[in-house]
């Protein structure tokens, strides 16, 4: 079942750009590239699980409209995303001639995205860059809104840059080939979208779980359409994280990436780690009394339904607290959270009892249903 | 001889900030941060060289504006515009605590202030800035207009962003204790300015040369605000260079970084090169028919006037057309030069046929006469 592909116009203070999304549509990436500027040279960057068939297809079409390119592929996972892999990268493309009228060009999945856009954003103080992101995860969310970066051994994302693509190409059946795991670890990020900004974007999810769980190519159209639409409105009104609205997307992540770092990384999937954040800062809201038990029913059965786990890993306590006091979002050292108070809707809240943290990471109480046993 | 304070106000589409120009005014830092936001911790980037006192006298005026501060000297010198030296400032950094919220500060020359922006450009994606300059290079060119950056073994600036400063504060006391072969490689620039931008400046050079080579404050206070005048004015016109307008800057440049990188970087400084490369590039000028001998004679005096080298240093030719055509101003291949038509402007020239580039690396022909040899 094929849909009608979808564009999204970002608009920015500076610079805005197109999503275009539908099936089948990577062998038109040449065209939308040219569409958006003369260029000759493209350095192509992915890593080895995607070269065939999506590099290589976004190669050829590349090529039909005269751009020669140079495909890199590095690694495929986290590791990538290291100051090793953007210094070969760096010299590589120096090494191919690549100079500021080139492009940079990413088909992966989030590390290649991010990975490929920090070098784009600082080769040569900055080069255009197009992203064709093939993972559900890079094509709700790492794609669309400008930040790229690449690890330190101690922290993620510590290093990076605000870098707006010149152009997103999301061709959704490269979705088909996706391993169950990450497809579902993109469907936390969805999910998300719903809790924070569109009540009735989370119905709809409810009432296509199973149209959703079998990757059918018009539902996805849309489920995608929907999150970049959200999040390219987010982003539009605080582009670089300034204003605090940006800031709602980072819904669940603080305990997230919390879950994410000290259960080694690759282990608990990005979305996996976001999908159990999601049900502690629930939890913690309810606690809080922003928000009901209905509504940390709803989330955690939306997520159990994409099969999605809601379990806080066994780490240690204090280890999870000391890791969330780390997290960049953190500002001298105050703990801050965003929580909702009602479905679609979310607040950054601050001056958090550690007490009331630390219990949200518990399942325990007499207020609260047994939600991990369901 | 002190000379009263200046301050340019620098506007660009997204921000602006002040230059705070004087003497002895590095005491006023604290002050001068705290009036331009909040903050409670400053990374202060500083080298060896710097620390005693400059760097010293920088932190005492951050702490007593209640300003927490870490204090990190890298060694002098080019080689510390690395990736390893960027690599171990992030990893500094994020174990002393830095979070968005935290400010780095660089006290130094061109090498502190593009490595400290490089890193406060990139961690955590982006940290407020500014810049204390204590060399004249720095403090006429490289701490205005937000380019920073490190380089690769292989190429000098390729890896960078565009990072303004929230602001920039010149102390013209530093330069009292700046080497001479330092204090003559800024002049480099200060020429450059009068050359490419503006003739009744050049003509004030030519006619206080005497009190600039005695380092007088009243002197140098309107010779570096003229300079930053300047340049913010080409800034704000052309930020990231997309214009061609901010090219004028590079004038001399192409040539200039091809004679410092085969001299071995550090044995040939910046400005020098550069003076020999406004020299080359006056030749080629005048072999294009675009300028006359007085021109060429005219800057030469200036330049020699202030004890900068005019003569091309004994190197390969092959090897000085093949380090320009590696040079990251050069676009897919195409070799352009920034020419002057008469003093006080410049253009953007392309499609100049090889020939005349050698020819304008020697001083021979009937048409010229051996400038060298004054």
């Amino acid at each position: 079942m094929s849909a009608a592909p979808q564009t999204i116009h970002v608009n920015l203070a500076e610079r805005s750009y197109d999503i275009e999304i539908g099936g089948g549509i990577l062998s038109r990436l040449g065209k939308f590239v040219a569409e958006r500027g003369r260029t000759t040279h493209a350095v192509l960057i992915t890593d080895e699980n995607v070269q065939e068939p999506y590099a290589m297809r976004a190669t050829e079409s590349l090529v039909r409209e005269g751009i020669d390119v140079d495909l890199i592929a590095v690694p495929p996972g986290e590791t990538s995303k290291s100051i090793e892999a953007a210094t070969d990268l760096w010299r590589g493309m120096l090494d191919l001639g690549t100079d500021r009228k080139s492009i940079v060009v990413a088909v992966g999945g989030g590390v290649v995205g991010d990975l490929a856009g920090f070098v784009a954003a600082t080769f040569a103080r900055g080069l255009r860059f197009f992203q064709a992101p093939t993972s559900l995860l890079a094509q709700v969310d790492s794609s669309v809104g400008g930040k790229v970066g690449i690890n330190l051994p101690e922290a993620k994302n510590m290093v990076g840059a605000f870098h707006q693509p010149a152009g997103v190409l999301i061709d959704t059946s490269t979705l088909a080939t996706l391993p169950a795991n990450e497809y579902r670890s993109g469907l936390a990020e969805v999910v998300k979208y719903g809790v924070i900004l569109d009540a009735d974007f989370f119905a709809y999810l409810e009432a296509h779980a199973a149209e959703i769980n079998a990757r059918r190519e018009d539902a996805l159209t849309h489920v995608i359409a929907r999150c970049c639409r959200l999040k390219a409105e987010v982003v539009r009104h605080d582009e670089r994280e300034e204003t605090g609205l940006r800031a709602v997307l980072n819904y669940g992540h603080t305990f997230g990436h919390a879950f994410e770092s000290l259960s080694g990384y690759g282990k608990l999937l990005h979305g996996e780690g976001v999908a159990i954040g999601m049900c502690c800062a629930a939890r913690l809201a309810r606690r809080l009394g922003r928000v009901d038990d209905g509504f940390v029913e709803s989330q955690n059965g939306l997520l159990e339904s994409f099969g999605l786990p809601t379990a806080v890993p066994s780490l240690d306590r204090e280890k999870i607290l000391e890791a969330m006091r780390r997290d960049k979002k953190v500002q001298h050292g105050k703990l801050k959270f965003v929580l909702p108070n009602r479905l679609g809707h979310v607040e950054s809240v601050g001056d958090i009892d550690e007490k009331e943290i630390e219990a949200a990471l518990e399942v325990t109480g007499q207020t609260q249903p047994p939600l991990m046993l369901r």
